[in-house]
């Protein structure tokens, strides 16, 4: 019998490579989802329709109101979304206050009722863009922090936080989902695509996505609005 | 100036008397309340109602689907609601998986957009019915995650997880709450509560809140249907 996990996936590249190696490496797959008021929608159908093709179960969505408390260009339409610069090395403001703990969190509560004992999560500390929820040290936090929230963790089930990404950059990324097969024209990375998944070209996340295809030597088979 | 928190707010007597504890210790409440389908949706028109006479805010509520994810009596509709029993001491039925991690990481959320330092959650270990993230291990194990997670983490800036309730059972907590003027007939804490907020007498947390007002020896100002 394979082992169970619970596989967060936003549909862009990283996370829908990260469910091909949780795959790969022979585990059952519950895929999960979290619609928080995200400007890219397109996110949601995109992950919709990579777990149709890469889940075990029928794909999770549990909606998270993020919105509600804003903070974030990502989640507050009074903060423009900004244009890739060179210069951008502070926390950029598409950061989203404790997002990773959140979805973490909800994954941590899907893995228990599913009888999961491991969560992928997609997170690099290469290319994350100053986020401070993608370092192996906060990885390792929540895991110890998980380990006494839980029933499971209570009766000594260990629950595992595997990060495949955590230590590649985007073109590693690309290469290794590549390798796996990996169908990257159904991804959404950027952050302003439009409802048709199609991609503005400008943002630091299509700056990393485009980046990484050119530097892995593979054709971008983004769409670009 | 005084500091800012985030409190916790369910509605029942625990985090009513905690937001009235953050309050007289001089903190500047933002109070935030977490609609994640339960059954007992009286704790929400209860929450607002405390928030209305105590919270220095409008009180902030965010949905988080829980229902969507199932496995607990408490977002279930398949899982009963059991009454009160004295041998039951494994972790029960009415446990949410993750459900104060989720709690904390959406307050984390909040206190990160609002500039709070320090979030009030009133868990108890003592009359805990057998919820592991209610224990005080578990709650340092989330202080050091949250501090690893955030913007203002990196910056340098601790976020205190308090919890003034920890160590006290529910006669204590009445006694700290009556002194400093909470109207507990407000608070609704039934698993079972109809709409207008009546309770069941009957459950785990009607059982040990009857318990509690008898103890302290003051009058229980609870609607029973």
């Amino acid at each position: 019998m394979s082992e169970k996990c619970v596989v967060l996936l936003s549909g862009g590249l990283d996370s829908t490579t990260c469910l091909a190696v949780a795959r790969d490496q022979g585990y059952e797959c519950y895929t999960l989802s979290i619609d928080y008021g995200q400007r890219h929608v397109a996110e949601l159908q995109a992950s919709a329709n990579i777990a149709g093709k890469l889940s075990h179960h029928p794909h999770q969505v549990v909606r998270v109101d993020l919105s509600a408390i804003g903070g974030s260009a990502l989640t507050d339409d009074d903060i423009e979304v900004p244009e890739y610069s060179e210069s951008n090395d502070a926390i950029p403001v598409t950061y989203v206050p404790a997002r990773n703990t959140i979805f973490l969190s909800t994954a941590l509560a899907y893995a228990e009722v599913v009888g999961a004992d491991a969560i992928f999560i997609g997170v690099t500390a290469v290319d994350y863009s100053g986020y401070p929820d993608c370092r192996a040290e906060y990885i390792d936090a929540f895991a110890k922090m998980a380990n006494l929230a839980t029933r499971a963790g209570v009766e000594g089930q260990q629950m595992h936080i595997i990060t495949p990404l955590i230590d590649l950059d985007k073109a590693e990324i690309i290469k290794l989902g590549h390798a796996l097969g990996v169908d990257y024209g159904l991804t959404v990375s950027c952050y302003n695509a439009n409802a048709s998944g199609e991609a503005c070209g400008h943002c630091d996340s299509c700056h990393y996505r485009q980046k990484g295809f050119s530097e892995a030597g593979l054709q971008d088979p983004t769409r670009y609005a």
